[in-house]
């Protein structure tokens, strides 16, 4: 067999997760309409999570610190105090929010599982998405968890060569073309892009136009199939 | 050889960081002078981080959140904006902060390095250890690096096997008695203590008082001879 190991991302690939934090945008929104405009809140959070990223990562913790300070550079750093109390209350709540696996997850990974090594590869809070995993009830399908600050083209690299047999007869999957798709092609992997119904704008790239290692497919349930046509 | 693997925590033991954690501390006891006495809103913050803790997991992230829940618990949910804006700051200097590695730690890790395959094993932000370990320079020295949620025996287990030839011929060092020494002694690994001038009071633990694996010694300069002396 060609492919011996098959990585998957997590958030919005497994489970919904970029839903969660749109939801508590949403919240945001609401919460300071007397202030901003919606367009004029989404952009000023949008550009202190990219000033932000360097330094506190992926994750909820990150975002929920990112909803502070918009909100203290949208009231002349004056927020009233529920404001404050309820960005504090939203981000706890998402890192208490059920795991919701997507539809076909679980038997797509039941069925790989058997002829394959799967390795999780995800971004975000290590302890989060450790729970996540855990509440997810998937944890022993997977051969092993890798929980990265950064996925480029030398992670896929360490990682398969780790937990496989090198990038070469590994293929990754995940929503993220930016994030799954490119750098692990860059790394000699094949990569299967399957898109979730919203992305977060940092995430966003051009899908490869011609790619011999690249698919994209409509949903997990087509991934077994597709990881068995490769030989 | 009988110890093949050196594990080595690094907050507080390659490099100061309680110390980065108690001048916040002061720095946001000054900022709340008129709201509260200092052991009143040490007791405070002491009680929301440990209330935290199962949700944001160690780290710089967590504490600024928590610092922020304990502004507004002591101020009556009303907490004035400078304190908001003054421990955001406060934060995103404690992760540009520049890393200081302890006396001695670079070359007794070179002289180790030689002998034993070394792992860095630690809890905290992801990204945020992996910052400080680069700007540390020793991430050369390190064969491994495993940033954790959590130390008990069994991270030590799975570590230890994964990256050296199982915990039996392991030794562990930390200045934790907690998290270092006391899980890593139960997974069946060797355990030096290096104390650090202060202790989170999270990590505190008795040493214990006759052990045949442990060691306590004064300055990591000790540990190539200590690790040398068991054979």
């Amino acid at each position: 067999m060609r492919i011996t190991t098959v990585g998957l991302d997590a958030d919005d690939t497994l489970w919904h997760n970029e839903t969660i934090f749109r939801l508590t945008q949403a919240r945001f929104r609401d919460l300071m309409a007397e202030v901003a405009a919606p367009e004029v809140l989404d952009a000023r959070l949008a550009a202190v999570e990219r000033r932000n990223l360097s330094l506190y990562g992926y994750g909820v913790k990150g975002f929920t610190l990112s909803l502070i300070e918009t909100a203290m550079e949208l009231t002349g750093g004056e927020p009233p105090g529920r404001v404050i109390a309820d960005i504090l209350a939203a981000g706890r709540e998402m890192l208490s929010h059920p795991v919701e696996t997507l539809p076909g997850v679980d038997q797509a990974l039941a069925e790989l599982s058997e002829t394959h090594r799967l390795v999780l590869i995800t971004k975000g809070d290590l302890m989060h998405q450790e729970q996540k995993l855990a509440a997810s009830g998937l944890g022993d399908l997977f051969a092993a968890v890798e929980i990265v600050s950064e996925k480029d083209a030398s992670t896929y690299e360490r990682v398969f060569a780790r937990h496989g047999t090198g990038a070469a007869e590994a293929a990754m999957c995940g929503n993220s073309l930016r994030s799954d798709v490119l750098p692990a092609l860059e790394a000699g992997a094949f990569a299967a892009h399957i898109p979730y119904a919203v992305t977060w704008a940092h995430e966003l790239a051009e899908a490869p136009s011609d790619h011999a290692r690249f698919a994209e497919l409509a949903s997990i349930s087509d991934l077994p199939g597709w990881v068995r046509s490769l030989g």
